[in-house]
């Protein structure tokens, strides 16, 4: 934020030791943030001026003038040479004057048929929409890194939880794939908001259009929209473009935070279940088995920092009148932190599954423990005895009622024991019994079983080639 | 909520003078609010059962004996003659002890390869995708709603606003055909969302699949799903449909509140642009001229109440590591009370805009003041006289300071007095001041005039035939 | 929500198959869910008649006739006879209709010198009073449920974590105590707030003040509060003290989220910290030791639940010009269900606590891993040494290596291997190794040694006492 | 935020051209963000030095050392002249260092018992408590400038709105008032939150407290704290102080946010109740009337901004296990950017209050249409005729409905037309017709009558005098 810095007047109170227009710059001047929009400004005004040319409503020269003299600006932009200016108060303005600047008298032909009201909106949603690309590249590096992790475990066992509760055991493989298939939804809905956006809406002019003939759908098609927007005064009051980048990226940030937590726990000493890297961990100068995971607990936050750049935007805009109101202003904030957190995270998180280590023994054993194939016990005794759903529950129960008395586990009890408990009971249940054969048995679509997994890594290898 | 009522116990202070039983039913129990599911969660036993007949895990006699006791149950349910029971917690414990109580022993068979876990993800699945239909239907109501308005005054002359200042003049079917551009963003929105929804979770079970030879894409045709889901871990802890329904519901709801806050405003005494019928407003006995719009300020709320629900989901799921966790029991009542609120908004606001009536004559004069025509002053010095536009605007402002001077607006300015400002005023000029002529200039595409409304009306009318 | 029944009529569209009365009624309605304020509203009307005699505005006859009549309704609304009408929209209308049932032309009288406006802000600050005296019972009940959880376990020692990593033992009183901390905070909070909204906003009337000669100090003093409000513009259009509730609401539910979670992930198979009571989780029919913290995780859940209700109130008050507007309607029912959801939790928090059992031994084996003492040692080698800080960090990495590689903990490497890396240490170092000597050392004022713990455990008895 | 620079790597994806240590380190240096605390940083480290030495810890040659060493990074920071480095992450780590640099071996003794985690509490701590007295001297400031605002038109007439309707007549004064009551609840709850929050942390350490012979209270006291925090384990666990100070200034943006609303609706060409002054508002070079309100529309946009600042910690928050998480480093920027936001809009607001004019003679043509006065002439009827208010506000309706009938006020009614409706009115009802007597008669405390608005405004002179 910039601090005004002239002269103190009591009247302003708190820790404004400066006059009301010190005041007034610091609220409404937008170019300590929107100089993030250069780029798109520069090719939003290029590709306006190249149709006032092909219309006639400027000539070649003039055109061409314009077109070059911004080349330059962006240049000097991009090589750190270009001096932004509060006074002139926003990019539109800051590269409008260096144009001037350059080129002379052409430059004030630019601003012909357009205003700031449908440059900010055409600068700002090809903002979003590079964004939504970033979102998608960022998503598949990241779907690409849990695939590995698939690929290198697909039949490692480990517990499946509910509740956090050991429920049944499931496959390393299978439990990477969960993740795959919540980004591949992400990365589904940014191709969709991507595609939503992808109208121009230059030309709109202040509001209303404009009486000089146009070619918007020129313009539209040489910065890459699929059409220009159908009404004026919609395109120049509408962020729906950024408020469903916003709800697509708190919805990927949510996971981002699943598995965080995860991570988080997954790595105590008390679960030992995966060793993440030094790279992505901090430590203790003193306690060398300490390792901090910094980065997991980062990722599981930036959900709170998404979602409140998301209630931000729709605050802002509830029950704004048509048309642009300064309000929105207040837009490009939000989503520039909203993104880069979002872009930083999904890098981190692809760094971080990419380094880490499943502790497979660690795993396997606890997979093995709480009685975890009881659930198999019982589908086998519906399965080969036909038993209904809700006895052979009471079958298992007791079983599982004597392996605990005994201090041992399902597999361990004799088959007299088990036929003591229900005599229909063959030799075949040991079949279903242990962790490896539970897990080998889940072959419905979409299950645990090494099988099962197998085949959707593969489906989502050649998805992601 | 259900308030435990048995006996005091100090301990649990505060209101509960109840016990802790009393207290985990009312946290626990989902009866209360789930019991709006029973016709998903028949329908889904139903395909289940259609199903587990099919691939030979039950007899066909015990598959038609549960098919039809759930039909028994659905029309008990429906008549309003079932007893919902807060000790059988939910609506699948509910319903499958009455089809017990109705068919006996084959009701046991039914839970057969599959867990309240994915069953209630193919209930709620459902539902939702049921809200995604009644949005898109409620969208299109209110779509042709605008659409009337527009096609009625095609040509009305209003101001258009920028800041709430009167920048340009507009037409009314214009501005009423912004609505329509949102609302179709809208019901985009909701069937991408569908889309991407429609997938079966139902053969989850637990989390790790099942090891019975079901056939899950049979229940998910069955059910009108387009596949099965492809992970059974993330088919039980994914809750993504409800949050991608709440955001679009929110950037609709946000639309909402716009033309709520404009109809506020509009049927102030101050600006009496439009008039409310009664239905929609409250009125008072002693003060006849007095109609508060209280259904258009209800709906300026719904925003929040919306946003709130959005807001607590993705808190809820923050964080939580796979796979089902009890904490996503709290995802029905706020898309509940979410889809309830929004297809409620969408009648409300179909009715209003159905009834009221714009006051032409306040619109027409409303527009014509303050110079609005100013833009078209110095858009035709750019055009017709080639200044650029930075210089037609020092002759536009010169213009009006004169006119404000004489206290007339600009087209009473004689031909001579514009002369004197600049010579190259031409007759000419007189046809792009008054804001007839100014709306009917705007032809850009998407742009005011007259012809540019009636062209979108057209396509907006075969679009929604 | 009440659904409208009527004809269809196809315009409304979406799930309405009602005209639009019925929406309206549905929209508007507020008697669904105020109906809950009909104690505050009897007992502001009772007020109200009163003052209106003791003044001379109404005869001693009809005050009593009113008082008298509103007890009747009071009665009858408590005994579950009260037929609650929609057509009369509110509790106000509804109790104010009956009231002429029964007393006849009187209750007429009853409503001079007030407005809907003004009673219903006494009325639901009365209610939103009665929550914070709730909060604060119910958060001394739950300090009283930690303190006694504190008092058995005082100088039981556990890992203190960060990061979710072991740092330091820590004693369970002390961790328990935490909450205590907390929790108080919470109290003082709502004791704020329940200070700041007790000011009476009756008589501010529909928005101006009334001519009448009322005794606004005497109403005050007969609800409790402290004096009327200073302001009648702001007396009706002020949600603050529902807002603030809502944000203390949030903070205390956030707190609950916290010790949610620690039992949650205390509660697994891997950490078995804590066992928690059959009351407060729920199993499976087959595997014994599954114990699902279903309550635990729907505590967690509820910090959403509020946060949603704190922003939906925040969103719906953005931006509304003064005074009464209808979007305020919208306030009661996120107050309601927030104030519902804290109290219930608060209960549900205190009955877990009560029964939940530590597992001592798993704590204090779990405290001793992982070097957790080095930190004493070091502080140890600054203390008795004179080690600069920095430097007794890099001796204690040393002996914790020379540990490591000898698969011992600190206390068993002997004096000489001690002195092997710095040759000042001294037999007196073993005083300080071992988390039991740990715990004890940390005396410092709130730090986590027996004594410590005990000194705040007896201040905080006395408090609560 | 900080970008990574170094070398590309295929697998981050996304738009991060770099290694996972660049990646790591924008993630987790908290540097670009916490230099805000250095003064906070110096401050707390030079007290605890001071501790040291009086409780023997630390020599006294040390101790100086210390703190003239950190004197001079202090002078350094804020002459622009130190250079923060990444590399050492955070505030803390570039203190200590730089120290080091400067008086060598004894700043490596500055750390003795203390750790990172109390350090940054009690450094944030000591920055949010500034921002609370920031806050109280931004609104002070406020409420003065609405009290000139009161104390200038303490007497003038302008509608008094519901539902944006005129309902009835009050005064210019009163309705300034009403934010000044508004203001001083914000007020007061920055007061309490400085209260709770003013227990000083420092001396918890990592988590436990210490084993050091340290002064907490003489800490405590030299910062200005009240008394040391009682618990280590929640001292460095613990936010409440900055959720509150969210919550506070939330509030506080949502009075604003409604002023804000006023302001844009009153500055319409529509309303015309106030012109700002041109310090506040943007124009248009063609268009002089057009006034933009932008600082207003900015204003009322600041609640989003601080609302999503305050969802963003608590969803931060939510769920953490004790004690210190790395989630928590995700706190800083949200609060910073919300107390900025609302320094600067108060200050904002006070500017534009303080230079706005109330156009007074539009005020009251708007005070006195509608038949604004309706209800006056009601409670004329049972004060003066003693009749039921129901019945009063029967005849009421037919004398406003006569009135509207002739196209004339209610004033403007004859005595004989009136006792045509009524016979018992008098002359006497003239008196309360016409909105001065209407304001005049609202005596009733809080009422807008000039002389209860003129005894409020005495009343807040001297409470901010």
């Amino acid at each position: 934020m910039t601090k005004p810095e002239n002269s103190a007047n009591q009247m302003w109170g708190g820790r404004f030791a400066s006059g009301p227009d010190a005041i007034m710059t610091a609220i409404n001047a937008s170019i300590g943030f929107d100089q993030r929009l250069y780029a798109q400004d520069i090719a939003g005004s290029r590709a306006h001026a190249a149709m006032l040319a092909a219309t006639g409503i400027l000539t070649s020269t003039d055109a061409e003038a314009i077109g070059e003299g911004l080349l330059t600006v962006l240049s000097e932009i991009e090589a750190g040479n270009f001096t932004f200016s509060t006074a002139l108060e926003d990019i539109h303005m800051n590269v409008e004057s260096r144009l001037k600047d350059l080129i002379g008298a052409p430059a004030g032909r630019l601003h012909t048929a357009r205003s700031r009201n449908d440059q900010v909106a055409v600068d700002f949603r090809l903002w979003v929409r590079d964004q939504c690309d970033a979102a998608i590249s960022g998503l598949t590096a990241l779907m690409r890194a849990f695939l590995a992790q698939a690929e290198a475990g697909t039949d490692w066992v480990m517990p499946g939880f509910t509740h956090l509760q050991t429920a049944q055991p499931v496959t390393w493989g299978h439990h990477m794939l969960a993740y795959v298939e919540m980004l591949a939804r992400d990365k589904s809905r940014f191709e969709d908001a991507r595609k939503r956006m992808n109208e121009c809406p230059l030309g709109a002019a202040a509001l209303a259009g404009t009486s000089f003939p146009i070619d918007r759908h020129m313009t539209a098609k040489a910065l890459g929209f699929d059409r220009p927007t159908a009404n004026s005064l919609d395109s120049v009051s509408d962020r729906d473009f950024a408020l469903e980048f916003l709800s697509a990226s708190s919805i990927c940030a949510m996971h981002l935070s699943r598995f965080a937590e995860e991570l988080v726990i997954w790595s105590s000493a008390q679960f030992r279940f995966v060793k993440l890297s030094d790279k992505w961990t901090t430590g203790s100068s003193i306690m060398p088995q300490k390792k901090n995971p910094d980065a997991a607990e980062l990722l599981r936050a930036k959900l709170g920092r998404i979602l409140g750049a998301t209630v931000a935007l729709f605050t802002i805009m509830k029950g704004l009148a048509l048309t642009y109101s300064k309000d929105m202003q207040e837009d490009k904030e939000q989503v520039f932190d909203a993104a880069d957190t979002l872009m930083l995270a999904l890098a981190a998180m692809t760094g971080m599954v990419g380094d880490m280590t499943a502790n497979r023994e660690v795993l396997a054993t606890s997979a093995a423990s709480g009685f975890s194939t009881a659930t198999d016990l019982a589908d086998w005794l519906v399965r080969a005895l036909n038993l209904p759903f809700r006895e052979a529950h009471h079958v298992t129960g007791t079983l599982v009622a004597l392996a605990e008395s005994k201090g041992c586990d399902l597999p361990d009890l004799s088959i007299t024991e088990m036929k003591s408990v229900h005599d229909g009971i063959t030799q075949e249940v040991y079949s279903v019994l242990g962790v490896e054969n539970s897990v080998r048995s889940r072959t419905s679509y979409g299950g645990t079983s090494p099988d099962c997994v197998a085949k959707q890594i593969a489906r989502w290898k050649s998805l992601l080639a």
